[in-house]
């Protein structure tokens, strides 16, 4: 009786590319909305098929394969990226996991797309760069999800930058402030915890704005100095929790181990001065990734929680009719936008995973190195590092690896 | 070899409600990424099949079908609505054919979902309401599109109003500000003349706010006292226009037969007054639907150009830390938002199609009545009508029909 | 020898140029603010003296007298216009006194400077504006207080609209939105009474809009189509207040005789449409003065809530960084600005009549025609007239007398 | 007899209070406008005399005496302070001048008010300091002059502060940004030379944001760690620029010796983390001192270029409803404003100095501790003296001294 979404001779026609994917939830389900839409609303040059999903809990990953669209269900993610339908393994697993995972897909002959951050350290994530220099020169792609670049606003203001519109940068203003761990009634959840997340809003938010910046301007960041603080220090255990958490001062509740917000200035090496702010603490403010850019002759501002404008004053034009003026990113000639909604009909924040999934798919088939690359999630992890240790030592300037 | 996107067992699961499609322009890439996508996000009651597609052109409408992700196509609307697997037809053409479709589908024994507004006379949406009420007392459904009452941000204004929060209402303020008509020498498209749309930015853009004015307020419109103006009479032909276009003055050139702007002011039976404004020539407003309502105990005000927020005053607070309120409508107990992405993760303007899909489907399942039913899509109808008479009666105040 | 605010030589030097002020309430305090401020921040040609205040209540004036920095106080508005080091007499009294008190000043050779609305009837405005005429004849100058002109945003606007960088105009939207009568316990004050008020919000702040969107245009309204309204028709009388108030259907209570609320719509006579809307009724709003102007080449945008800026959208500009921009009115080159702070410090709402002083020291200087004359106070009062006449009309659209 | 603007019986009833000021430039013309607005606008125990006023060019001081209404004219300060008439001496000249002249104010038994930073030294500002803590005991009153605490919205946010509406702070974000110094061809003015500015935009921007964030939280910063940097390091001398200017590398340029920006982060004491940037680099950015608050439950946000509103959230509030509300600092209830204007009707820059007069002229009256204090003002130089350590220091953090 047919494919009812997939009907014969159509988007059919153009030759599959298998996606496997590890982990369902959050961004499993935001990855699975980019891989189903981006070849109904762009042109590709191949049509994704949403191969296998994989999950621990086979009850749980098959009732998410029905769900998001999967067509198989695996439980093992070695079965996952041995399946000869799976040409593109998408990692969406907490970060003590991509490196094996990723490793393994890279070897076995798969692209892969890599959730941020790439790894949970700088070792990790210079083997895992290592290893996608070698794929690529094989004809596999490695791509690392910072999603944040493919904002309609965020990619216009990449081009407005690169078209020289705002000359010799000074100033690069970044914060990303949520704020779901004001109540110190809230869990101790894996995210809370070194040994499962890392780093606490250092890797999940200083990451992407760390990735945004230096996207932004061009160039990686040379050097940082930092201040990290935990402000609730101890917290109650999540409702089911074993006994395994260590550290636990008092029956029923945990200690943090990772950082609640990170503080940090740095440089860039063609002179521009940076400053960053990532925190779950800022009450009041929900998803607040803002960036600022001033540049000799223009200024760019960005906020995520309006992610469809980007604020630009033109510094060259007179000083009488000046100002920041809120560009609806909304036009034909912006990225991304030919395939979308007529002029001031908005997009959304999963868009950027279907933009994403679009630019990812005309890499594969072209050949091309795609971007983010690991090696630019690498450098984000050494930026992060380099936080780490101007944190642990009283904030002493700390110039980036290389 | 399987259904990539409907595995056994899945979503595959539960019964299928089969949709078919007329039209497949703007309006259909819409409903399309909402059909896909309702079932994939919130948990139906039944799964919603795109069985067909219909459009005139074969060749285009194969195109759009595996485009979109529909399992056929056809080019003839009595065929559609005539197969099996068609339970519900969409109607996504220009208004003019509304009225047909609608009539035959509901004949035929499907539900219909109709884009807006209804029909292109108050005769018409009359005959189709009749048509819709008598279709619901067996069983079949009957919807009209006004999506903005599905934007999470109006859904909560209105139950903000509902609860009681805003008091007696005073002031109702809409306009719907549009510019792409600002420049005389865009083409006299099929939109610009009256026989083919009924009407210009009053039943384009003014429908939709009378809609969700009289939706938010809770009643209908007692009255309106109106202007209306076509600044540009004359516009150039389209690019390969037949010469069956009437009244075209010079060589290439024809006249604009509908309102370019739409001014009227109103009551509303409990005592609130109420302004309204369409056009096309507002220049750097891209798609500004603003509604502000003032009630004794509150104030709501929303803008279509950052539709994820919703502002609120509450004037029962005392006046020293009182003031418009920036709601970011991204919290889980939001409408909609239990489905979607973590607080301050914004959506866009194509999920109202999502949010129309899946209430219907809901209101399909439990055989209860949609909104906005085929009355409210008459209502509305009768306030144009009265628009057009109060602006060619020299603005006198008149009432509307009941 | 002990003039410590106006020392020898200094200011002093200048020609003195005696005002005499009828009035002292808030309407007083803002113009004896513009008079005492003119000469310090601007270089005038005459040195403005605050002379006399005039008011019933002797000693209530004397303190006024004191409080304001005016050398001597009246009880009789007819002794201060006699007085010999009186040139100026300036009108702040409620509108029903304006007449009088204008047409007696204008005869004994005084300039004068009236608040708005100019009068509470056409009839009353128009022998003000006879007289006025008369008397520039005479070099007599006459003045009414549209102080909204001379905010610099305003004044920026109307330079912009007569640069022609908008092109011809398609829509004038104006609100002027307060709610100080939101709580129906708010008492019945001389403004809800028609014999001491003239009208409600429609002489108050309709008068402002009308006459700042004409001069902001350019040109007068041709007709207009109008709704009024009053909410609250029965309110508690002041305490205090004698049982002279007819009407009162209870002990304690009486009737509100003016409207609350006035909305209405016009017609440009080059073509552009307007709205208006004026309310006492907008809870959270509390000065809420916007007008925005669409025109084929550019937008503008203002609030008086935030009133040192001015939104621009230049539609000459590519498509892709065009937008609404943000002029902070508050460079050299703005309005009035050469005289005050540095980029980016603002002025406020008392500032509009330390331009007006300054302006209207130099037209008597000059001997020049100042604006807004009492013909642009006579052409207020006649829209708002007209307003009244279609509100009683039905609303039917009504021109404006010439 | 002929005080026009002092009229015997009125404000000249209340005992004098004699106002000296040294310098007559920029911050002269503020708080001459302070010193002869505060009585007239609020009910002061004491009644400012603008006696005279001292600078260094006889005949433009004169003039400026006649421009801002001061009685007489002095060129020598030390003339100026030994005045019978003068009370108070209001020192509005550069930093490197303020404590010989403050000492010598505080010695001849006057009231001091001394512009922001106090000094350019710790050294100096711990002598002036204590000289001011030995004057209080005598009845002397010392205030320096951060006028930025006196914004009704900033006043109103310490008072809530203080009330405990936010809780435990858990951020401080600061900045000031300028943008006047973006031209590279801008000239080489006392202001970027550091034996005549002390330092650069730290001293002048940062000091106004230290001070503020210090007020605010209500407690001092423990440490900081910053970076500073000089992006324009020659410039062209201006015009007439004497050849005293050592280290001019080529004819017609100088060095500039000052920093362009300076980013810090810090700790206060009770845990809250801080971060600051001040910087003439900003392009597009005016006068954007914005400082934003993080609390356990709530948050504050303040922007000088939109100096009428506070934005409040209330973390307390059921989420459903909560957001950043836009307080319009102008209600009679909020500070100073009972006795301004209506509600809606914003002030401006210079009312923070009619401000600060009104509050000293109290303190003056009463004989109370004026804030902020000289030793306030010490602190914040032990701010910039540790921000500047720490930049030297490879952003070491750097304890504040106590």
């Amino acid at each position: 009786m047919g494919q009812p979404q997939q009907p014969e001779g159509a988007e059919g026609g153009k030759p599959p590319l298998g996606i496997g994917m590890v982990g369902y939830a959050f961004m499993g389900a935001a990855h699975s909305q980019g891989w189903r839409t981006a070849g109904r609303v762009f042109d590709l040059p191949l049509r994704p098929v949403l191969a296998a999903v994989c999950g621990r809990d086979g009850a749980a990953v098959r009732a998410a394969a029905d769900r998001h669209g999967w067509a198989a269900a695996e439980t093992d993610w070695r079965a996952l990226i041995a399946r000869d339908d799976v040409d593109l393994v998408d990692i969406c697993t907490p970060g003590d996991s991509h490196a094996e995972i990723a490793l393994a897909a890279l070897a076995a002959g798969k692209h892969v797309l890599c959730e941020k951050p790439l790894a949970n350290s700088v070792a990790e994530a210079q083997e895992m760069a290592r290893a996608a220099e070698a794929a690529q020169e094989r004809g596999q792609l490695a791509m690392v999800g910072f999603n944040y670049r493919r904002v309609p606003a965020t990619a216009l203001a990449r081009r407005m930058v690169a078209e020289g519109r705002l000359g010799t940068l000074r100033h690069v203003r970044v914060t990303y402030l949520q704020d779901w761990l004001v109540d110190p009634g809230f869990p101790l959840t894996w995210r809370l915890r070194k040994e499962s997340a890392g780093s606490g809003s250092l890797g999940d938010l200083g990451a992407h704005i760390v990735d945004l910046a230096q996207f932004l301007v061009g160039e990686p960041l040379a050097g940082v100095s930092a201040l990290t603080e935990t402000f609730v220090r101890e917290r109650p255990l999540p409702a089911g929790a074993t006994s395994g958490l260590s550290g636990a001062p008092t029956a029923g509740t945990g200690q943090v181990t990772v950082d609640d917000a990170a503080l940090f200035t740095g440089r860039f090496a063609s002179g521009a001065l940076a400053s960053f702010e990532a925190t779950r603490y800022a009450t009041g403010r929900k998803n607040a990734l803002r960036i600022e850019l001033n540049g000799e002759h223009g200024s760019l501002a960005f906020d995520l929680e309006r992610l469809n404008e980007l604020h630009y004053h033109d510094g060259t034009e007179p000083g009488t009719h000046a100002g920041f003026r809120r560009i609806l990113v909304t036009e034909p000639d912006h990225p991304y936008l030919d395939a979308w909604w007529p002029p001031g009909h908005g997009l959304g924040y999963e868009h950027t995973f279907v933009h994403q999934a679009r630019d990812l798919v005309h890499a594969v088939a072209e050949g091309s190195r795609p971007e983010p690359s690991f090696a630019d999630g690498l450098q984000v992890q050494r930026v992060l590092a380099a936080v780490e240790e101007s944190a642990e030592k009283n904030s002493v300037y700390t110039p980036v690896a290389v």
